[in-house]
């Protein structure tokens, strides 16, 4: 077998079988197909596709490069939620207690964030003696214990993956959704979990923009994973507003904490009790309407806020934190951003708001940039509320006072005030079941 | 200015403007730009194609890559013919001489074979004594003496092609036609002539199997050479029937001089003709049809064929073998191949008859691989023509009589004999310059 016969196969438009697959990545992982041939190729699906059963084979293929990971020392059904990434998203410390609450296994390996998206491990780790490193042992000991346990990746998953990525950063063969699909899934079928939830985010704060795209992308990975004997629902989820009010990582641990409390932002709570509730359908735990009631009892009766306090105790993070989140670190200083004119937020280019908080010090340039946990935004007005002149948008909050004129700037310019109210957008778009698409059942903002 | 923008401006269907094609090329043969990123490009360009603007910078970029050949040491108009490549294909040498005994001057770098079609170095080195590298000073001397020189490449010519061309070759992005355009054109640019003859082959024994693809590569080629300030046309001629009767080096030299005689096949002396009259006509010596009676005129009264014997004497050869072609050598061994059954030759894959000469000794598969000049194939019969079951349909000529069985497999193979008459294909599919296209003037084959 030849690569060259592979990339002129696809860029002819033709599907490639399982063994010239397994030749592809195989070959690929061990060094003997240059890089420059296989961006070539990379390039070719850009413009080709894949077939179904090309992104299935691919997605096995790049999840057995490396290490698959072994749940069977957790009992009962492990059901694992994935985000495509956005603003403001701390659903995975809502939507893990909340399962975990209602009989769930959640044993989720989480990544840090890169740019204006933020990490749930860079969250977890704003809260004091929080381990994100566990050994496998300690790992399935937390779960078996508490429900839950959420850990930074480890050991050598996907090494294919981590190959392929760098070279699609390099080459503008990033957002081409066959290889997306097979990225995530790859490292999802890795992970060892039974089931996935997937939150596949749309708009300007998402790296999916519109939500064609995002239902492409949720069918594909949808696909695969029930293909892969995995059951996986994805939900199409709104991220052209922040989700919620706090970008930031101790301040989205503590709205994290308010909306396990019942004090949540609305946007933020319906979708966190949307994919908890279908982590529990995955689970078997019965029809989706039932699931949502478990979850939001398990929401009223402080159940899932005390699961979340158990997981961070038994990962030898300070409690308290959780119980009186008020403890957590503040930014000494904090500066209110005010509307430059009266008028209706007709539009938050949410990529930016994350930019800005990020220059606040929430956020990491490079992957060694060293982050200020306390730094970030707490929005007041977000995309459909009226404001007047003079009144405040936003607090920004930050350790250096000369953070806040650039980063106020770039907010500023993200936000929109114009003289018509907007119509409401959806909040959830979408449900993708291997059954078919239900089409949005959720709106976001305000009436 | 980065690589990875201007992948992603050319994926997305943009076109690169002077100062960024300045960049690619310049940054690539530097080394500054990786394979990897080079071979994104280029995919990107095999589904995006360029714009005429881009094609024209490009070329210009390939061509001062390297050394550009000044050839103003040399009195009167330079024009260069170039043909895309064929089998049997010795139109250089008869073409060249015809043009030189029209007052025209042809100092033409040529190449060697490799696969199923021969060079015209190699033909020449077929003449005992002939010096195929000659100093540039050399060079000028028997262009302004005799009229005409053909050496082999020397110097540092369009580095940028040679590694453009090397990835190309094992990335499936060969077949991109801006991208054989400015391959060829920026070599041409470099060569230094005033004016340009393009002949570009077409059908089974071509590089461009259909006379779409051959056109559209010609539409660029003249627009890139127009633009660039050399006056250029193109012939689309076909290669889906071997050119004249004999593929070889030897045996090509010896139907060059019959031609040269006027006793050659009438495709390959309608085709010369044709070529010679359009490097007269870029020269300014008349209209096409005086250029055409010029080329007779000098067919006719022995001019021609003498200017080639006066070139190979000057270049060190020995010229009794174009006075006397009988004297070049022979193969030893002569192997007549007969038609398996009746009927009319409906096709012959001339690329299979063209690998079985080489298969003969005659071509070489790797750049070092040793020729055998004198071995190749004399066709008794070509497409149209009747034969009868176990008549000569080619006499096979080698110096290994182990070499006979596999070369006629492989022939006869690419010969299909049926029952009905083909139609007769177009010996010039059309004549392309700055003006247009004028369409099939020629036919080929018997009535």
């Amino acid at each position: 077998m030849r690569m060259y016969d592979l990339i002129m196969k696809k860029r002819n438009g033709g599907a490639l079988n399982e063994e010239e697959i397994h030749f592809l990545i195989q070959e690929y992982v061990d060094g003997n197909i240059p890089d420059y041939q296989m961006s070539a190729f990379l390039m070719a699906v850009y413009f080709q596709g894949m077939t179904e059963e090309e992104t299935l084979a691919m997605t096995l293929e790049v999840a057995h490069s490396g290490d698959m990971v072994d749940l069977s020392a957790i009992k009962g059904v492990k059901v694992d939620k994935h985000s495509t990434g956005g603003v403001g998203d701390k659903t995975t410390l809502i939507v893990g207690p909340m399962a975990a609450a209602c009989g769930v296994k959640v044993a989720k390996m989480s990544g840090r964030g890169l740019g204006h998206t933020g990490g749930t491990v860079d969250k977890l780790e704003a809260i004091p003696g929080y381990r994100t490193t566990l050994s496998r042992e300690e790992f399935f000991q937390v779960v078996n214990q508490t429900g839950i346990s959420v850990i930074g990746q480890s050991g050598n998953l996907t090494p294919a993956d981590k190959k392929l990525y760098a070279l699609r950063d390099v080459t503008a063969t990033v957002d081409s959704i066959p290889l997306i699909a097979v990225s995530i899934m790859g490292k999802k079928l890795a992970a060892g979990s039974d089931c996935i939830v997937l939150d596949v985010k749309t708009g300007s704060g998402a790296f999916m923009k519109t939500a064609e795209d995002s239902l492409a992308l949720a069918r594909e990975m949808v696909a695969i994973g029930e293909n892969a004997g995995k059951r996986t629902v994805a939900l199409i989820t709104n991220m052209d507003i922040p989700l919620g009010n706090c970008i930031g990582n101790s301040l989205e641990v503590l709205e994290a904490v308010e909306t396990l409390r019942g004090n949540g932002p609305e946007d933020l709570t319906d979708v966190c009790v949307e994919l908890a509730a279908n982590m529990l359908y995955l689970a078997g735990k019965g029809e989706m309407e039932i699931c949502r009631q478990m979850v939001l009892r398990v929401l009223g009766n402080g159940q899932a806020l005390e699961r979340l306090a158990v997981m961070v105790e038994a990962q030898g993070g300070d409690s308290r934190m959780i119980r009186n989140p008020q403890l957590l670190e503040k930014a000494p200083l904090i500066y209110p951003v005010r509307a430059p004119r009266s008028g209706y937020i007709t539009h938050m280019d949410t990529e930016n708001c994350g930019i800005a908080s990020a220059m606040l010090g929430a956020g990491r340039e490079t992957k060694d940039s060293r982050i200020d946990y306390s730094a970030g935004i707490v929005l007041e007005r977000k995309t459909g509320d009226f404001v007047e002149k003079g009144q405040v948008l936003a607090q920004f909050y930050a350790s250096d006072e000369k953070l806040f004129a650039a980063a106020e700037e770039r907010f500023l310019h993200a936000v929109v005030i114009g003289n018509e109210k907007p119509e409401r957008q959806p909040l959830i778009y979408a449900r993708v079941t291997r059954d078919g698409v239900v089409n949005g059942y959720k709106t976001a903002g305000k009436e």
